[in-house]
């Protein structure tokens, strides 16, 4: 079976877990802290991050969350989450960037370094100013999700694609890290609950990263 | 035509030089300076980064330099570049996200940060602590460069692909810099130097940024 290197509120690692699930593949999460550099990982995968990926009874192992996403959309026919034109997957591979670097880079990233690692980690204060810029620009990357949810039902047109699951995983990470504010926000709230409610999300929502507890809205799939 | 919005110094756009006239595709370059932040290019392009494409006359418009990699590897058959089996394929886009992201964030970023943004754009002193922290971990970056092509005659495997293309972009960028120190690594310089002798290099090479002038060795096709 598949194992998935991976920490609960890896974002990247996330979006994986949604794609294997929506197309059906089994597999185990192992836990893996990429801020121990352990050795055994390095020799696995050479930049240190998460995910990685192994199948052992193959000897495949696979790295980089883009490059994994893309091996099993050609390899797993069910439900395609690259499809369409050459440039409709031009435009979901856009918005996979975007999420993956930009919101990661704005949000996701300086969350996870202020609300987790210094709390658990490192054992340092947050800054609260570097807090404040975070969700100032999540608010943006909302109004950008408002705006496309107004033009197409799904964030890269007229299907679920894996614009969807990046965005979604990344948001995930930034509501448990209490980065959200979705007043203002009913298109993209309305899309990231119908989301919430998918059988692929329920892990996810389940999931806990010790040290910091979620606030009360993050897994009612009604909130 | 294709039009690529670019500077001579990104390194994202030149993967793409490269890729483009790989395969023979016919373009024309246009200045675009990220830094100065043009409305008309983040209405093209919301991440406002270079590279971003458009071809008029099909109304088309790309962004993210990995998406557009991926399109003309669909839509244009010569020179295959992402091929081969699901898992080489996975191979090759592993090293293109480790050169792009990787590589990028330890060397050609702080590099074009000290020697270009802050000469030219904000009129800063260089930081050389970061300067000398980007060329340690270069000389890392070029002893994986070695042990790859020790056990490959192209990075992801026996053929060019865009794994040596990105490699060999971002390279070219942090030698122009100078930033590279060829020094023992007779495998990288060598897997280098076929590259400097082929035609889609020749006009990178040719390409200066104002303000800046490459070392003697970083246009010469026998260094």
């Amino acid at each position: 079976m598949w194992r998935l290197y991976q920490f609960p509120l890896c974002p990247f690692s996330r979006k994986l877990r949604l794609l294997l699930a929506e197309k059906g593949v089994p597999f185990e999460l192992v836990r893996e802290n990429p801020w121990e550099m352990r050795d055994e990982f390095f020799l696995m995968n050479p930049t240190g991050r998460t995910p990685a990926m192994r199948e052992p009874d193959k000897n495949i192992t696979l790295s980089d969350s883009r490059a994994i996403a893309e091996y099993f959309e050609e390899t797993v026919p069910k439900n395609p989450m690259i499809n369409g034109t050459a440039s409709n997957r031009a435009e979901i591979r856009r918005l996979v960037a975007l999420f993956d670097e930009n919101f990661f880079g704005d949000v996701t990233g300086p969350l996870l370094m202020e609300r987790y690692t210094k709390r658990v980690v490192t054992r340092q204060a947050p800054n609260s100013q570097v807090l404040r810029s975070a969700m100032r620009l999540a608010d943006d990357h909302l109004d950008y999700i408002d705006y496309l949810i107004d033009h197409r039902p799904w964030l890269a047109g007229s299907t679920m694609t894996l614009a969807d699951l990046t965005a979604a995983a990344q948001i995930s990470v930034a509501d448990y890290l209490g980065g959200i504010n979705w007043q203002g926000h009913e298109q993209a709230r309305g899309w990231y609950s119908v989301f919430k409610s998918r059988p692929s999300f329920q892990p996810l929502l389940a999931d806990r990263m010790e040290g910091v507890a979620p606030p009360k809205h993050y897994a009612d799939v009604n909130a």
